[in-house]
């Protein structure tokens, strides 16, 4: 059970419930995740910033967030679910690109605090061909994704644990996108 | 000097400099910190609601953002910089009401990660009088400046360390709010 009273809250686990408890944050929460992770105008594919999505969350331990993008990511890298629990075991060694790996150690930073990423990190991504745009989204994304994850936990909503929950998300996310959620409509269909 | 390259950097310190080099996140951020902040359909004064968010970026250690809307939260509280301060430092003996220090103790929680936040903190703040709706906007808005704080910093954007620059900032605040905030403008006055 959440702290706060939410609708329906059996069928809307995680932010979905806060969307339905207060639209009018929603609506500015929901346009920032659509241009950050599905704008196509940028040169990171939206699985790569859904990869940076769902690692955040996994290190802030979010399991509604880090499900969900999971499942996101899992769907546009067209992945079984393998190579997202190797990056969130063992980035480094992960079968992608260095250039990512460069992003991942970024969000990864920033997940701690913003003065944790250094000159060295901006440097390294550099060196990989990272662009002045792709550091700024990865850091804006790593950041949204650290008040997410707190907006879901410290309101103590309900997340289911098994991963067969989230497997519709991703297509989901795919094809109908962020800015027009509607959390009453989803819990109908 | 920023990790990237902001345009007249020396006159658009913090996150005005990433709001001129990204306007299409800039929206949604903009707008998400006026309902957050200044909707007046809110039983939390504007007041109240610029110092849980100057605390929260006091505790990420934000130059920028804690003067900023130290300022801001300053100017709605007639507070000749005093309050701030004293909440800064010793939150627990600031004269402020039991209520109000109830929140702070959830946003200072919510900074330390969702996680933290306890059924203890809502109890305690519910014996208060605090509502859900408080409960909801306090964590929101704690977990939205840990996003601010990390976007500012992440990006390793420079700020004036001196107080003096930031005494315009409040009754800029007041007087004209965050959603139609222009960086380019904000240089020409």
């Amino acid at each position: 059970m959440a702290y706060i009273n939410i609708p329906s809250e059996e069928q809307l686990p995680g932010i979905r419930g806060l969307m339905a408890f207060s639209p009018e944050t929603a609506k500015p929460l929901n346009a920032l995740a659509e241009i950050l992770l599905r704008d196509t105008n940028n040169s990171l594919s939206q699985g790569e910033r859904e990869l940076i999505a769902t690692y955040v969350s996994y290190l802030n331990n979010c399991t509604f967030c880090q499900m969900v993008h999971g499942s996101a990511a899992q769907c546009y890298l067209e992945d079984d679910g393998a190579l997202i629990e190797q990056v969130k075991k063992d980035m480094s060694h992960a079968p992608i690109a260095e250039k990512l790996k460069s992003l991942l150690v970024i969000a990864a930073a920033v997940q701690k605090g913003g003065k944790f990423v250094t000159e060295n990190h901006i440097q390294s991504a550099k060196e990989h061909g990272v662009t002045d745009k792709e550091i700024h989204d990865t850091v804006l994304i790593a950041a949204t994704f650290c008040m997410f994850n707190r907006y879901v936990d410290g309101l103590g909503t309900w997340a289911p644990q098994e991963a067969s929950a989230y497997l519709d998300r991703g297509p989901r996310i795919r094809d109908e996108g962020y800015a027009n959620f509607d959390p009453i409509a989803y819990i109908k269909r």
